[in-house]
């Protein structure tokens, strides 16, 4: 089926085929207003008049007309409400207030579809209850809705996953694709129900183009297995977007994320040659072939990267890779405020040193290493403190740590250090790779940690940390923050009492405050981690209705039935 | 007026009102078969039946009912023929042949609608015909479609942008936009007539930021002006995107275009941090706020650079800049043969080595530098030759030299130079910087150059350049290459002359060749000119129908009348 098909859902066909067919009409039904009480009414009409019939009738010609010219209204009021033709309403329905999905039963008939297609061998259908749970409930993610996958497929296949996606679209069944499971928004909850498509048995690598430093690869790979098995083949080359360690391929891709890296390698929509796409009738696109650039036609990868899966499933994906440098290193350095950390960061970055990372850490967040221990027997000291990654050639490298340590000696840096081999590196770099596991450490019983992340302009990093500080201190919440800062994008980290209401909403009100103070400062609601269920009305605030209109008129020109991820980035109401 | 209001183009309200309002319906009247025939034959009946109103009928039941149900299908088919809902149609009536565009008398009644709305003062509208012919045929296109814009407009501010586009979309009156004007595939053409909006007055910088290290610019500043400027305000920043020299952000956005430079700072498209849309139907987007990085919702950036205009009209933009390195230098080496050059660069590339340029240029090109004689007194080798730009600090310069230089000798490749000062950069680059000019220089009256871009995986760019020089000498065709080998995109240039139509074809097929050569090694119909008139079958070839269907259906959903930029990309057709 074609992409243009997708567009065209071969309206016209099917309604005809449901004024004739009534089981087929009925799963139109629930959908349009009026449509029941329209075909009611034309046939209600024939049936009474059919019994009417050998009664000669003293109809006038202009009640005739009269009749035509309301059918003739009421059948074009009809399609035109088909279309969201009113005057105020949108064109592709979204001016209902939610679309139309599956019933149980129709999900069902959907499920024994798929299995049909797929015969003999494998089943690649899971109903198992801890399966459905671990496929819609997040336990990194704060805000999780209701609801649950009921099932989860197991595709092996491209194929599998367009004729998935392909009955799917006929029954209306939502589909929510599954990698690594590490997002933090509720990016794979399944609030309407539907069918989770997990890739845990498409994580290889397709192809690695060693000439052309590009790998082909499938979207349940993770990065760090990706690395590991392009550092076994001795290829010199490394794929540099750094997330959490058990994100996979698939789900980066849907979040557009980074990590450490950014400040000198960018983002994951940056390292995109190709996409394979199966888009929500179960056509397959393949966005581009395999340049390192272009400007033919549309920026379809761009699209995709960072659309959640709500634009269709990516398959299969062509990654750019780089060279693996000569040489690394560390260094770590304090400062009295978080005030001064920023300007020697800022400074770094005016002067356009090419540091490879450049991290703070609040004097919170280092005495919450030391009190984990993860990092025994060193001992940290309780301030903000600057974590720097080097990389480069011997040479490169040795000038950016001389060039760092003047900048931020003039900025009342202390203690610098930086690491002189492989294992002083691993050491310097412990408080920073063990800050989320040693905040989690330290939950009491019912407690959870609530993980945001905004970004705004580099200049503003350091006031929007200390207007945050601040407000969780007056509100006696225990806060950490951990912050990209070369990339002016912050992580806080809040521990609360998921059992105690007024807690917890404390906390969600003093992370409403922090997007909005982000938003004012020209930032975003988020630098990494995404929309997901989460932050929708944050997204809405940051683009405002009319931006956020464009993207659903995408989203509604490549989904009509809005099937794909549901729930998720903003909602088709309005 | 909302993006959603965009989409939904107030269908059922114009009809109604068509219906009531003949000389309104007439505007529709040329767009659907059977739409006067329909409307015609209602009124007839209506009429018809009128002046039998005094007798009684005999009409039956049955027969009033087949009369409604007539009516009713006639009425829904309507509807769904205007959206395009027959089985078999795209969604957005794209079924039809031809979108339908103004008539001259409506693009009249546009312009004046347009004039009164600016009231008193300056008159943005130009009718001028040289101005016409200015904004309609490019000099620098191989290919120019007949037609021309009716009038060139010259907005002042987004707002006034707003209202051109408002009135258009009302009219359907095409709109094209243009800023440098230095394309090079006929991307700013008027094939179908319509406005040419030239940003000739919206050419400053509207903000910089300059500890964010970035910028507000309007779309007719050019790269090379705003670089000055902010060399002016010693800002030590820079817009590191190089493409031709007369090119101005607008229309480098529209490109995703990209230069020398993209070896070492990538293309357009990573420099955008946000951009100010005016929509098809006069609705102003900002696709996001200032932030270094975002995964906040679908990257709009990504896709309207890149677009030519053909989803909305950029207005305003805010691009990161980078720090200008505190040195440079030039190396300059010839080979023996191209493929040897491919090697070295090869080589550079996969060592890692931060070359801030790499460029190769085929013995032909040489001879034309020396047959130009715009770097004399210098003579060059007539060999394929390397060019290569170093950046960073001293030290790091220092050392990339040396490993540049020891790569190129193990790859045959003698005569190495490198820049001491400025002033020998100046020389070294000038063979290269003089390129184009030189082949322009050679042609004979009613000579043209035939300039076109490919891009393919790096290990195969010694392939199709040996390839495709054997094919132009067979041909006896004077061609010469020059190419951005670090990103495996290069440019041929053949002469020919434009009044031998035999010769003409003999190039476009070559051209066709070398597309098709580049899209069997898995590359790009083009690596940074773009789509424009000139390219659309290649586009077509290299992405395939379904993927160049989900463009359009994108395009569709942005712009239901299809007035931005018609004939650029695709067609509506399929």
């Amino acid at each position: 089926m074609s992409a243009n098909r997708l567009a065209r859902a071969k309206p016209l066909g099917q309604y005809l085929a449901a004024l004739n067919n009534p089981s087929a009409a009925s799963a139109g039904r629930r959908r349009f207003v009026g449509s029941t009480a329209v075909r009611k009414s034309i046939a209600g009409n024939g049936q009474e008049h059919h019994h009417q019939h050998r009664k000669a009738s003293t109809w006038s010609v202009s009640g005739v007309a009269g009749v035509a010219m309301t059918a003739g209204l009421l059948g074009w009021g009809l399609s035109e409400l088909r279309h969201g033709g009113f005057p105020g309403a949108v064109l592709f329905d979204s001016g209902f207030s939610t679309p139309r999905y599956a019933s149980m039963r129709e999900m069902e008939q959907a499920l024994k579809e798929i299995r049909q297609e797929i015969g003999e061998g494998e089943d690649i259908i899971s109903t198992d209850p801890d399966d459905l749970h671990a496929h819609g409930y997040s336990e990194w993610s704060t805000t999780n809705p209701k609801g649950l996958p009921v099932a989860v497929a197991y595709p092996r296949s491209t194929e599998q996953v367009s004729m998935i996606a392909r009955i799917c679209h006929k029954y209306r069944v939502p589909v929510i694709p599954y990698s690594g499971g590490s997002s933090l928004e509720g990016n794979f909850s399944a609030p309407f129900g539907g069918i989770s498509v997990d890739f845990a048995y498409m994580d290889r690598i397709v192809q690695f183009n060693k000439n052309d430093m590009d790998v082909v690869v499938q979207p349940s790979i993770g990065w760090q297995d990706l690395n590991e098995q392009l550092a076994k083949m001795g290829s010199g080359l490394f794929f540099p977007i750094d997330p959490g360690p058990s994100a996979k391929i698939g789900g980066m891709i849907g979040t557009n994320c980074s990590g450490t890296n950014a400040v000198k390698y960018g983002t994951m929509k940056d390292w995109v040659i190709n996409l394979t796409v199966v888009l929500a009738d179960g056509t397959v696109i393949k966005t581009r072939r395999r340049p390192r650039k272009s400007s033919a036609g549309y920026n379809l990868n761009g699209l995709f990267v960072g659309s959640e899966g709500t634009l269709g499933l990516v398959t299969e994906a062509t990654l750019k890779l780089t060279v693996i440098p000569e040489e690394f290193s560390v260094a770590v350095v304090t400062f009295p405020s978080i005030r001064d950390a920023a300007s020697a960061a800022a400074e770094v970055m005016q002067t356009g040193i090419p540091v490879a990372a450049m991290e703070i850490m609040d004097e919170v967040q280092m005495k919450v290493v030391n009190m984990g221990g993860a990092t025994a027997p060193r001992v940290w000291k309780e301030l903000p403190t600057l974590f720097f990654k080097f990389s480069g050639t011997k040479a490169g490298v040795k000038e950016n740590i001389s060039l760092v340590q003047a900048i931020t000696k003039s900025n009342r840096g202390s203690n610098f250090e930086f690491a002189k081999d492989a294992r002083e590196q691993k050491l310097l770099w412990s408080a920073r790779k063990e800050s989320l596991w040693s905040m989690l450490a330290l939950r009491k019983e019912g407690e959870e940690v609530w993980s945001t992340d905004v970004a705004v302009p580099f200049s503003r990093l350091a006031d929007i940390i200390e207007v945050s500080k601040k407000e969780m201190d007056d509100l006696g919440l225990f806060a950490s923050i951990l912050g990209h800062i070369g990339d002016g994008n912050f992580h806080e980290s809040i521990i609360y009492n998921r059992r105690d209401k007024a807690e917890r909403d404390k906390v969600e009100t003093c992370v409403k405050n922090m997007v909005k103070r982000a938003l004012e400062m020209e930032g975003t609601c988020t630098g990494e981690h995404s929309i997901g269920w989460g932050k929708k009305e944050s997204l809405l605030w940051e683009v405002g209705p009319d931006t956020l209109g464009v993207m659903k008129a995408i989203k509604a020109a490549l989904d009509p039935n809005w099937i794909m991820n549901p729930g998720k980035i903003f909602d088709r109401t309005d």
